[in-house]
């Protein structure tokens, strides 16, 4: 626990102990919900399967990888080519734009893919799962 | 530049080709308008002066430090409290919570510390530099 989380209530860390397992193993989230953006902390297992190719309606989305990488496609569905994001790198896909398809890539330190995904306006189907329990938001796709 | 950027209009990069000097000595930026999310990527000395106490009508903004580290305050403004941000470490300001008084430290690589700033809705006076000359949007607060 970082004591800066103590402290402010506006500051927000990949931090261990606020991290939930989903159903889908090696995949660890947490849901931030503000006004009009709201933020999805990933940590995922370096090699972790089930990635598909997926858009959302009606929500823009951002997608900062923090920790090891993200390789993937986004854009033409039928353009197999990938990208490969690093820390530091982001993606912006515009409602509608297919992406997915990933393999995420762990880091030397903890052997995980941290992304930070950011979707406005906030999406109704991931909830923070301090309101609604830890399983609440177990169905939705990382990056 | 990286030569993924070249391929894929939806991934961006904390590339030095496309960042603009603004009229602050030591501070570049770079900005991207998405539909619902601006993007405002900050490449800062460290050390660089002249951060104030500031909060957007309207806006709400999430700030992720990427490298270096962003020391600063947020939250009631006659709190003097400061929070130390590193890599991965985000904040988020629902509109009209100050923000600011900020010392930015740099990395070990080079020497600067950088912050990508998402603003929702997207603000007026922040333009891509491409579509309205270097100079622009010089006049911005960073984080």
């Amino acid at each position: 626990m970082n004591v800066d989380q103590l402290t402010n209530a506006y500051c927000h860390f990949f931090d261990d102990d606020a991290f939930f397992e989903t159903d889908r193993p090696g995949f660890r989230r947490r849901v931030i919900n503000g006004d009009r953006l709201q933020l999805c902390f990933w940590r995922i297992a370096g090699g972790a399967a089930g990635s598909f190719l997926h858009r959302h309606d009606g929500v823009e989305q951002l997608g900062i990888i923090v920790r090891g990488a993200l390789d993937f496609r986004i854009g033409d569905p039928d353009d197999e080519t990938r990208t490969v994001l690093r820390p530091g790198d982001v993606y912006l896909a515009p409602e509608r734009i297919w992406h997915g398809d990933s393999i995420f890539i762990g880091d030397d330190e903890y052997g995980e893919c941290w992304i930070l995904d950011v979707f406005a306006p906030p999406r109704d189907d991931l909830t923070p799962a301090e309101d609604a329990g830890p399983r609440a938001d177990a169905g939705a796709e990382p990056s």
